[in-house]
């Protein structure tokens, strides 16, 4: 996978170029990342990007043909023509569908924004998509772009190491994930519940999917909505109702 | 304010603490960061901080004692009681609301989890609340940290700049924001919405009200559920339904 980087800060991309699971990817040439800065685009003297809105108000716009050239730069640079995302609160909220479904291209660019935004110009006529990762503001897009590089780095295969797992996380089954022990298994004197330590696979198993339901329900009900529940789920969330949680040990 | 940082990738936060609006806020004095690496934390030869899961399965959890003492470590170090919160898909969401809440804090500890996650009885004794940046896996709470970080920097007095405002932005009032130009006033011959070059502050105060709720009602129409249109506002989505949207212009 190919990604381009409109940013007013390239150096804050040493975080994941450097560091962690997206350094990974890019090491073992999985993942390329090409970033270019709209300043470098600016042909005045002061190498000027943004300036007043228009119809006045604080702030300043990051200018169209800057951020415009920038953006034309990386598209030629793309291995195949990319898919230009805004990252920007106004967009698309990122989950985990959004991520699988990115993850299919073979090129991205994303587009970083400062200050109050991108003209509209920009907007309208080089981004094929918007995207937004929370619904919070942020000082800029590039944190955000981060965020969206690491959530599809570790869905490139092979980068994901033996520490990892794809297997059983947060949201693949529209459920959150359950709680996870290690050792000791005593701990400050609270014990791992004795299921865990039973060598019983279809008991932990079945402990692992209660734990998930547990938080899940109590935590983001909402999420039955998308994924709605299935029989045997239903009997242990009208248990955990009555305040009953048999099922269930402590910590879970 | 004050944030410490429980992480084993120490490095990466010099994304934000060497460059944007997060280091113009430490420069300033206005928000003091301090990190703590459970590695160091580890007294065994090799220094571990991570362990099979009880119950079988893949990836590896993060251990107790290392990631608790690191928490504790920064907890003494805190100006005040710091609340401690981990980073997890399975947090409450984060939105702008919990930002504001949490910016009125003296003193955070954000706590990074790796792999499979920490091991949950740190979670049960040792954080105060659990946050998520939003419905997406990444390879560690890092990433979340900054973006928690910078959505608090610039609501801290003082930080942001003359280029940035707080004035119209997204989810102030449950609204998306609208759309910017600035100078050229035709460029690449696309021009400047008229309105916004008349000077008359009323039409150009309406048409980014206009210009924001059009959008909100394009792509997020359920944040009208927390905020409710007032009776101006039904009267321009009644047009838009009827696709009217006489009031508007291209590009808005």
């Amino acid at each position: 996978m190919w990604i381009g980087i409109v940013s007013l800060l390239p150096e804050m991309f040493c975080a994941v170029t450097e560091h962690g699971l997206v350094s990974r990817a890019v090491a073992a040439n999985r993942l390329q990342i090409d970033v270019a800065n709209p300043r470098d685009f600016a042909h005045d003297k002061h190498h000027t990007v943004d300036d007043a809105p228009y119809g006045g108000g604080p702030g300043q716009v990051m200018m169209a043909e800057p951020i415009a050239q920038a953006t034309e730069y990386l598209t030629n640079a793309a291995p195949s023509a990319p898919r230009r995302i805004y990252l920007t609160p106004e967009g698309r909220p990122l989950n985990q569908e959004v991520v699988e479904a990115l993850v299919s291209h073979d090129a991205l660019v994303l587009i970083a924004g400062h200050y109050e935004g991108i003209d509209e110009r920009v907007r309208a006529n080089l981004c094929d998509d918007e995207v937004s990762i929370g619904d919070y503001v942020l000082s800029g897009g590039e944190l955000p772009a981060m965020v969206l590089i690491d959530a599809l780095a570790r869905r490139i295969p092979g980068v994901l190491g033996n520490a990892e797992s794809l297997a059983c996380e947060s949201f693949t089954k529209g459920r959150l994930e359950g709680a996870h022990y290690t050792r000791p298994r005593i701990w400050r004197g609270e014990a791992v519940p004795d299921t865990l330590l039973s060598g019983d696979h279809k008991a932990v198993k079945s402990w692992r999917a209660r734990s998930a339901l547990k938080r899940t329900y109590e935590r983001r009900p909402e999420l039955f909505r998308a994924q709605p529940l299935e029989t045997h789920e239903i009997t242990f969330i009208d248990d955990l109702q009555r305040g009953g949680d048999h099922a269930q040990e402590q910590g879970s």
